[in-house]
């Protein structure tokens, strides 16, 4: 199959690289607006050669947007209007306001909407990495709004990627992620923005930083140009997660404050729970 | 040497593995208040014999404290009490309230406050691990205040835990710490609570958890005695650690509510130097 991939990063190349080691992709044209990105993905043999969106689209049967968010809405309908039967899919990290701005699309069909859970906190085709999809979830919204061939074709891609598929409305999708991935993403920026403020008066305060630390703040390298959009599409879920975290915070605060060690106790019990969660 | 090891959990139970496989210690004396971890660590052959705390104390030259800090407030005046020529430490991870609850004790020279900074989430003594603290940083607190002989000896034991030896003030060590390792527990075992919150009307929500969620609460796993303890004695400064983190919350917040995606795309960058400054 022929295959177009709309933006070269970390996710774009990462399919990529699956794709065609698995046969599943015959040509790969890259799409960048970035030269530098598209550039070096030709260079890391990602892909077979770079094009223009219009070259892209008129010469695969596949279309795999992998752009950020806010990209995604301002090219998605662009691409719908030019194509025939070629099916298209998007790996953003939101759902709604994507869907949204096709829904009303005469091409909607040829459309599935997808969320492949899977990343690194690096970014840019040298990030890319083969298998980095394996064993993870991908989400596929609002199925009943793509036509069963579209659907088909998405499904099995993610076979290829040997990824779980499951589906959901993009409304859910939304709630979901801003709990398990989105405000998780907050909570590292806001913590590495706390240290670095205070190493101006500690100095050396990092060469203490343990495995706990980096863990925590690992996120925290992620890159702008793909979060700072996600936040702002999903913020109505995204500020209700910000704003249980803050309370949370809050009641850990008081504990401290007025030294209710028995609550504080409790509450580490209860978050301990966690272990069994993430174990199944 | 002859060693008592007071606390046989992860932190206690780790030390007296190397340093019975480096031949630092003959015979190590085990203490723990609690019986099957007591009786798990002599199974496991982490010490030689279960002891009582006097018996440790009097066949012992170098006493190590390993219990939650709480405990070791209250242990360590005690132990000074019966001490002789014997050198005394712990591995807490507050150091101002436990430097102060021996200040004017008259065998204040014999003891040397400590805090090799290494762990896991895990607890107990089945989790103790060879080498868990070699290339990480132990911080020595307030060495002025105890004997040169004192202090030559707990170094002899972190060279041979192969430890970086800091040193500083314990009231320096625990404004350090607030930012380096304490907040970054709150803020994962408030993350946990916030999303298992949502669970109860979100079913399944973890099946999509990634690994940049299982990472951010990884601490969240960690042990309740050990760290509600810890919370309560550095309360001064986890508390202003803990403020700086949820004024950062509140911005990004302020960017989200207000769709102003420049700031945030700036506040990510700024948030990115965390790249440079943990791979120093």
């Amino acid at each position: 199959m022929n295959i177009a991939i709309i933006g070269l990063g970390l996710i774009g190349g990462s399919v990529a690289k699956d794709l065609r080691e698995r046969k599943f992709a015959n040509h790969i044209y890259g799409v960048d607006i970035n030269t530098e990105n598209a550039k070096m993905a030709l260079q890391l043999k990602i892909v077979d050669e770079i094009v223009t969106l219009e070259q892209g689209i008129n010469n695969s049967e596949l279309i795999i947007i992998a752009t950020p968010v806010d990209a995604t809405i301002s090219i998605l309908p662009e691409i719908l209007d030019n194509v025939k039967a070629q099916t298209v899919t998007d790996m953003g990290s939101t759902k709604e306001q994507i869907l949204e701005s096709v829904k009303f699309h005469q091409k909607r069909k040829n459309f599935v909407a997808s969320h492949p859970m899977a990343g690194t906190e690096f970014s840019g085709p040298s990030a890319a990495l083969s298998g980095l999809f394996e064993n993870k979830t991908t989400i596929l919204c609002d199925v009943e709004e793509s036509s069963e061939e579209a659907v088909s074709i998405v499904r099995k891609m993610y076979d290829v990627l040997k990824m779980n598929v499951v589906e959901m409305s993009g409304t859910s999708h939304d709630v979901h992620v801003a709990y398990v991935s989105h405000i998780s993403h907050i909570s590292s920026f806001a913590l590495a923005l706390t240290v670095m403020d205070i190493e101006e008066d500690e100095k050396n305060i990092f060469n203490l930083a343990s495995g706990g630390f980096e863990s925590t703040v690992r996120l925290a390298k992620s890159s702008a140009d793909m979060w700072a959009p996600i936040f702002m599409q999903n913020s109505k879920n995204v500020l209700t997660a910000l704003n249980n975290y803050i309370d949370k915070l809050q009641e850990l605060k008081i504990y401290i404050k007025e030294q209710r060690i028995s609550e504080m106790h409790n509450v580490i019990i209860k978050s301990n729970r966690i272990k069994e969660i993430l174990n199944n």
